[in-house]
């Protein structure tokens, strides 16, 4: 490989992670067992769900972490930590554990999406990468999620690169756009890293570069027959672009091209175009819609009878424009004293700011007649559930709201990806994340997956979790 | 350098790019000399103006532009490329011009910031890195300038690798803030690599390590007496935050510290602690805020009377959340035919997508008086302006809207940076980029500077360019 978008990033942390490394280091804290919890507090756009998504590119990071002489020359002239530590550094690596959900995971606000338990510094010095990597993907895949949603059964292609935000983000947004639903993506480089569809249409600057439009599309479809999507809109859609594109299919035979519209009224041009490609015969023509689109303006013009087969989605996808922030944490939820896991809080004057302590695992209830997923639960790390009896669960913060299943399967969410500092999960093709990506949404009611007041999927604790938590909160 | 962000590019490219230029080889087309702006077509947030940045990392890229033989191995597996064009991908480089706006440049909708003046190619293959680039590090520049006037003469500090669009995004968001007016950035590696200086403070997870809050904070503040900032929300801020961080800065003689404020009514808790601060003789302690701040915010509790005195903004900075696309375009303006330079436009039925024509120059017009930025005239590459005389500039839209100017000079915003392939520019280091965004933004008059509603400065066209569109415009 001779792109090295992720090679080695263990500068890429927070400097604070550094100086309380050091100060670990000084304190006689550096081995001290520590759980760090990364969660999310709500969901994109006001969605009922996200996907999780950069576990992947967490593992290449965790797999090469290590400080260079460099590094270590760089720390040391910042004259503020200890020559001790510096020496340290020289052979830092990973040794702990990590647990994680599966990329391509629904996973919902206030869950653990991944657990990592190490030694102090080690688990605070990879705060920052994985923070970054999972609230940047995930963010992505959880907006080509609700695009392709938007597009029914059409194909949404990712057109962003242009419009990212640098050029990590176009590659592994393709990536994560790819995971969450996108048919392919536009950029090439993303198809040779990360095995993503590269494919393209043509830009008005080819049709300007001919003398006429007509030539342009003529020179273009002779040479690619057979994957030939013509940009109608350079001069004027309906009295130029389209007679110009029809007129080179048929001269051409080409029975399966494409146009693209660009700009002006998507649904009017669509449906006129359609009647035009019709009436000359080319039924199967396709239509390919671009120009600031995403899954609420898809929705509304093919609400309105737009005629389209084909979407490509740039900037609103890329940056997930209406959004585009996914705000996951990593926060401190247990240490271990003399063996014992020792839970951890933090309290806020703001309430959504409250840690759930402790070092905890997580189920999701499933109905068995329905296959659908019912409620999440987070549990005590040892707690075992029966599942041959009904399981009565009920809301954190209105304990009066409670739910018993009856006829419920359970299946737990984080899986173990680093035992002692070696990855012990199989990293799975992204066409294997990518389909089951697709398979947990269809888990999924349909109320959950609305755009707009979803349905509030329960994310509950158990009994033994909540009582911890609650003695917590009201010791202080 | 270890780190190698931004090395070889090369594929980072739309795959249409590939294709027409496959497309200009097989047509007779490749060495057809182009030339393509780069503009864009609002300012972000609805502002008054944008702020040029990334060209260092443009000009890296071109430098290092080829096709390893990896490369062209992954393109001939595409199956839709001429052999002959893969073999002449081998030995591809750019070998054209390059004119743009330094780094730093206050720059306005409409006016080219970079033009290309090369063989078709070339002048498409660059096209996808340079607007990404360009776009990425322009949106964070102009955000960051934004929130630094809003905090006046306080420093704002970059804290967003966390919510970052990828690791790139991190590094190259940081240095763009620095460029715009950032203060500094928590992230390390952005000071390795490019020379933003990182600092930061601590985390909940540090409190949390401890026994008690003054444990951790003694423990933090003894060990850097002298860059100690404190965090004081992990539990209750005015109950246990502020009084144990004063008794630790009073235990160790601590006179310059500082207490972070990272949850609840910013104003309020930071007059709070600036009585308890102050009453306990420790007025040189400053208070820091953080906390999804950006420019509304701290306008808006600054207004309100919030004692603070620094500003950790994250993700709100790195992402420019309230607007996170820079929308420029590249597009195809003129094409040479015999040596003559033969101006191109695209039509388009959103009357915002019509580009203008020609290879062109753009001035700054300055009052010789008041040394403030008038307006940007954009003229024909050969035209030359004489500043003895009186210049009228008129309106491209309202024609009748026309200013003249007696007492004015001149000054061209596009330098070149690439002549026959060769970089011809002297890169500046990053604090004389950093100063010059200053004294351009000084330029401004303030009724362009504000957030909401500012003046609309003023992009005319010379009459000779305006003929040349106007004629293209009327011929279809």
């Amino acid at each position: 490989m001779n792109y090295d978008i992720v090679k080695n990033y263990t500068l890429l942390c927070d400097f604070y992670e550094l100086t309380m490394a050091n100060g670990y280091y000084k304190s006689g804290l550096k081995d001290k067992i520590c759980y760090f919890d990364m969660f999310f507090r709500s969901n994109p756009d006001k969605g009922g769900f996200a996907i999780a998504c950069g576990l992947d590119q967490v593992i290449e990071y965790i797999n090469n972490l290590s400080f260079s002489q460099e590094d270590i020359d760089f720390l040391r002239s910042k004259k503020i930590f200890d020559e001790e530590f510096l020496e340290y550094l020289k052979d830092f690596k990973f040794t702990g554990d990590m647990y994680a959900v599966p990329e391509g995971t629904v996973i919902f606000p206030n869950e653990p999406i991944i657990t990592v338990k190490a030694k102090a510094i080690e688990a605070q010095i990879v705060e920052t990468f994985i923070l970054l990597t999972i609230n940047h993907q995930s963010l992505i895949a959880t907006k080509a999620n609700r695009i392709v949603r938007a597009a029914k059964d059409r194909t949404v292609l990712e057109f962003g690169a242009r419009r990212a935000q640098g050029p990590a983000a176009s590659v592994l947004g393709a990536r994560a756009a790819y995971i969450g639903g996108a048919g392919g993506t536009s950029c090439t480089l993303a198809e040779k890293m990360y095995n993503v569809p590269a494919g393209g249409t043509m830009a008005h600057s080819w049709v300007q570069m001919f003398p006429t439009e007509y030539e342009a599309f003529y020179s273009y479809a002779s040479q690619y027959p057979k994957s030939c999507t013509l940009l109608v809109d350079t001069y004027n859609v309906l009295k130029s672009g389209v007679p110009n594109a029809i007129r080179v299919f048929k001269e051409l035979g080409i029975n399966d091209g494409a146009i693209r519209l660009d700009s002006g009224d998507i649904t009017y041009l669509s449906k006129k175009s359609r009647e035009m490609l019709d009436q000359a015969g080319l039924t199967d023509c396709k239509i390919v819609a671009s120009n600031s689109l995403d899954e609420y303006i898809i929705r509304d013009i093919l609400h309105q009878g737009a005629e389209l087969d084909l979407f490509g989605v740039g900037e609103r996808l890329i940056t997930s424009k209406s959004d585009p922030v996914f705000g996951g944490v990593y926060k401190l939820v247990a240490t271990e004293e003399e063996g014992e896991v020792v839970p951890k809080i933090k309290i806020s004057e703001n309430p959504t700011k409250i840690t759930t302590p402790h070092f905890k695992k997580v189920y999701r209830i499933y109905c068995k007649d329905t296959l659908k997923a019912e409620a999440d639960l987070i549990c005590v790390h040892d707690e075992v559930i029966d599942e041959s009896k009904p399981l009565t669960i009920f809301d954190p913060d209105y304990t009066w709201k409670r739910k018993t299943f009856d006829n419920f399967k359970l299946k737990e969410l984080l899986v173990p990806v680093y035992k002692d500092g070696k990855c012990i999960y199989d990293r799975p093709d992204i066409e294997t994340i990518r389909q089951y990506c697709k398979d947990q949404v269809e888990e999924q009611w349909s109320e959950v997956k609305r755009f707009e007041n979803p349905h509030n999927y329960y994310v509950d604790l158990s009994q033994k979790l909540w009582d911890i938590k609650y003695e917590m909160l009201s010791r202080d």
